[in-house]
Order: C-alpha cells, then sequence, then structure tokens
C-alpha cells in the first residue's frame, strides 16, 4: 500500500494530506443541524451534516491531493450516527480516487488487536466472501503495548496490502512527559527507541525503498523528525501540527530523504475550517467554504515545495 | 462513579469484572449466524448473535457481579452492526443494574481526546437537551500522548461522574519492551513513572480513599502490581490477565489494599467461553452455555476470596 500512497504523492507532486477532523462548530450555517432536534434526531442530522461537509471539501481539493485522515475520535462522538457518516466518508473518498488514512490510533494486544486490525484494514469472511467493516488503507497506531500489539496489525497488513503509522513522537506539548524520557538502556529517548522498533516491525514488509509501517511524528519537533529521519531510513513519517498547530514548511525539510519522499503532511482545521480563517474570510463566503479549503491546500503546497522540498 | 462502583462491589462482596469480549467462535451453535449470509446481511447477523450471547450471560450472572468490561475492538470488527451491538450490551447491562467499564483504550491530544471522552463518557448537547452517544460509566485509556490526553477524560468524568482507567503496566508478553525500561530521571521503570502520575492525574478527582483516574495493570506481573500498588495508594487497580492468560488468586494478594478494596479483577474468556473449558463442559451443554459462565463467576470469586483478599 506504501507503493500506492507513494504512487500518488508523485503524480500530484503532493506529500499531503487533508485531516478530515469536522466539528458542528466549524459547519457553515447551511449545513449545521435545523434546530430543535434531540436525542438520536440529533445525531443523526449532525452526522448527515459532517458528512455533507466533508463531501464537498473533498469535492473540491482531490485532484490536488493523494489522500485524507479522517479523524474517528470527532464521528465517534456522534455514536452510531457519526460512525455511519465516517463509513460513508471512507467509500467517498475511495470513490474519488483518495487513499484513506484511519487516524484511529487504535492499539491493543492479540486477538483485541486483530480484531481493530480487522475492523479499518481487513476483511471479515462471511459465508466464503469476505466483507470489509470500514476499509480504510491506512490505520494510526499506538504502541505503548509492544510487539503484541503492533504484529497483528503488520499481519493484516500483509494479508490485505494495507499499511499503519505507528505514534513516534507525537506533536503536542505533553509529548514528551513519556516519550522524551532517557532510557538508561541505550541512553537515549524512548521516542528513538519505538522509532527503532518501527523500523524493525516494518522489515519485512518492503515495497521499493519503503515499508508499510510508517510512523507519527510532530511538525512541532523538527530536530527530533531529523534524527528520527536518520533513525528510520525505509519508514514513511506521517506529520501532524502543520499549521493550526504551529508547523511551518520550513520546519519539514528533515523530515523528507534526499529522494523527496519520506513523509507527508497532515492539515486538519488549517484547510477545512480555511473560510473561518482571516487570511481567507475576505475572498470566500460561508457559502463558498470548500472553495477556501482549495485555496488552503494550493498555498500548503506552496509553502511545503518552496521551504520544504 | 469510582464510588458507585466500590458500593457494588462490597454489596455483592466481588471484585471482579466480566469481560464481554465474544469473538464468533464462542458462540454455541444455536446462536450462530445462519449460513449463505454474505456482506451487510453477515455483519447485522454477527452483531444480532453477539448481543444475544452478551444478554443470556448477563442475565445468569448479574446478580453475582458489579460490573462488566466489553471489549469494543471485538464489536468493531464487524462495522456499524458490530458497534450497534455495543451499544445495545451497554444499555441492557445497565438495565440490569450492572456498571460498564468500556474498553476502548483511546488515547488522544486536546479535542481529539475531548470527542472521545464525550463519545464514551460524555454527552452532546441536542436543543439544550443531552444524549449519551455510548454511554459507559468508565473507559479505559492510553497514556503514550501524556497529560495532554488524559486532561480531556479527567475533565469529562468530573462534569459527568464517570471514571477513566489508564494503561500503566499490560498484561501481555511483550509490554516490557517500552514499560519496563528504566528512566535515567528517576532510576525506576517507566511503568511506575505513569503510575505515579496516574495518582496525580486523579488526585482532584477523590471519592472517599479513592479517585476516579484507576489504573490497568496486568495479573501476570504480581512484583510490579505489589509495587504499583504502593506508588498509586488512591487509585483503583483494573487487572486483566486473570484465568486465561494465566494469572491465579494468589498473584492478585499484593493488588488489594489493606481496605479489600482497591483492585477489581476482570475474566473475560474463561468466563464467557467457560462452556468450552475441559472444567464446566462435561456438566453443561452447549445449550446451557450461561449456565456454565455463572460456575466460571462462582468459582472465580472463590478463588479470589480464599487467595487474594
Amino acid at each position: 500500500m506504501i507503493k500506492k500512497l507513494i504512487d500518488e504523492i508523485q503524480k500530484k507532486n503532493a506529500p499531503i494530506v487533508v485531516g478530515l477532523d469536522p466539528t458542528l462548530a466549524m459547519l457553515p450555517s447551511h449545513l449545521s443541524p435545523k434546530e430543535g432536534l434531540s436525542g438520536e434526531a440529533f445525531l443523526d442530522a449532525a452526522g448527515e451534516a459532517i458528512y455533507e461537509f466533508n463531501k464537498a471539501i473533498v469535492d473540491t481539493t482531490c485532484d490536488l491531493i493523494p489522500a485524507v485522515k479522517p479523524q474517528i475520535a470527532m464521528y465517534e462522538q456522534f455514536g452510531i450516527p457519526g460512525l455511519i457518516a465516517f463509513k460513508k466518508t471512507v467509500d467517498y473518498c475511495h470513490s474519488k480516487g483518495l487513499l484513506v488514512i484511519g487516524d484511529v490510533k487504535r492499539g491493543d494486544i492479540g486477538s483485541t488487536s486483530t480484531a481493530y486490525a480487522t475492523a479499518h484494514l481487513g476483511t471479515v469472511d462471511a459465508s466464503g466472501q469476505t466483507v470489509a467493516p470500514f476499509d480504510e488503507d491506512f490505520a494510526t497506531v499506538n504502541p505503548y503495548l509492544g510487539t503484541d500489539g503492533i504484529k497483528p496489525f503488520v499481519d493484516v497488513c500483509k494479508a490485505n496490502d494495507k499499511g499503519i503509522f505507528v505514534l513516534v513522537k507525537t506533536s503536542n506539548p505533553s509529548s514528551g512527559e513519556f516519550q522524551d524520557q532517557t532510557l538508561e538502556s541505550t541512553g537515549r529517548p524512548l521516542y528513538e527507541y519505538v522509532g527503532e522498533m518501527v523500523e524493525k516491525w516494518g522489515s519485512d514488509t518492503m515495497e521499493g525503498d519503503y515499508t508499510n509501517v510508517g510512523a507519527v511524528v510532530g511538525a512541532t519537533y523538527p530536530e527530533m523528525g531529523k534524527r528520527l529521519r536518520e533513525v528510520m531510513p525505509h519508514t514513511y513519517i506521517l506529520v501532524p501540527g502543520y499549521g493550526a498547530q504551529g508547523g511551518t514548511g520550513a520546519d519539514l525539510k528533515h523530515f523528507f530523504n534526499k529522494d523527496g519522499l519520506g513523509a507527508i503532511v497532515n492539515s486538519s482545521r488549517g484547510i477545512i475550517a480555511a473560510y473561518k480563517n482571516d487570511k481567507y474570510k475576505d475572498r470566500f463566503s460561508e457559502e463558498n467554504f470548500a472553495d477556501a479549503s482549495r485555496a488552503a491546500v494550493e498555498d500548503m503546497l506552496q509553502d511545503i515545495r518552496d521551504n520544504a522540498l
């Protein structure tokens, strides 16, 4: 699957991914759930609204980008109707030729990890036919439980030509509390050791120069990104933290390998809520929110092509 | 919420929780999805089957136990119909007076963590009324992202009288890869430092002697459990790994405080698939699978009362 992602990145000259993480507060008023709904009816309306919002943004940006990254928490908070919207979003993105990185940050052990991997990347056997429950192309995975938690995902990836991105160094301010702790055994930080393990977990999933086991490393920590790029030469890095969280194109330079590959940069709010941003709100009305998202994608691409590659 | 859990544990003299982690292979043949179904129809039938299986086990065990712990991965693998079965299971358990620990192992940052917390422990505002998306009483949470990932859960717990259990030392064989690493800053293992943080995160959520921020510590590591009991005096410990994973009643002694409280022990397969176990299969037919589960609960309680308390 990593080869498919690289092909799409090269075809569109766009090492970026749009984070489809909608909130109700982001919706333009004409898409907001109508007032007065309560209970399940409200959740149904919320799910439908965020799906329509996503669809419009996908329509205006799909020729520019290789992939999207829906953050499942934003859907899960609306219960079953929210998860229906998540699944419909995955299917709609596929119909537009986009790859889908499910930002699900799942992680458990043994048969439970297999179940999560099946849910998001695998298939269930149904009377000799198969059915894919959520059907993303990649999923993000949490490493805290060690190899027992990752191996089942890798097995499902091999069987179904899929990939994962393992959390290594996250973009948030407190990510260092545990991830930056220096280990007595190595004299280096935990995130580096996790990075070494990611490179190892992926070693028998190579497609060309990269493996199907990627890493998540925040744009907000460029020096650590530089070091992790060295530690994980065959690992694709999914980079959150660009834009709204403070990362810039120049911060991203060392996340890429010399081949111009090796990293894919996510922006969520900065793209999908662009019409609310000072930079775009004079040029685009609320009704044209999706055109503002397209302009924000173009600006992000320019920044990355000029300053990171 | 921890006070409610303790009240139920004391009322039933049962510091245990039944893990509702059904697989299709566990189902007795009269509950299995009928043959020949494919696609969505199969997923619907699978969801309905595991819900009926859960219901029967809840009916025969609810007078003996304070709580259940459904593992959401086992439902998520059947897509939307599986998650409908999860939600129906939560509601059914509540109707039988049981508390529900959602074993969801979620964890993200900021507004995303808030969204997960809302999904599982909180409510969504719907035209001035509230609606609870999944409505568990407790959820398990992964600490790898640090305070940014936990704080939003704690806030939702405070607002809605709910609780969490944070992964500290998990029960699986490879849990030591990262969790046991000695930190240069403290000279002690990472799991101990996470334990200290759990005690701190919970400090302003006390109800009586315990906080609403609990910890997950595997029965398979009794010495580490003993140490963590000292490090986290006000933290309730959810203990997986009993039974099928190898933990015994005697291993659990030091997970409890002197007040006989402080720990709640989970068994999943050992209870819900008891009718397939050599110990019970001669006494219970497949049709009476739920009675075998009741017998397994009684045996587990005896073991814990005799050897751990």
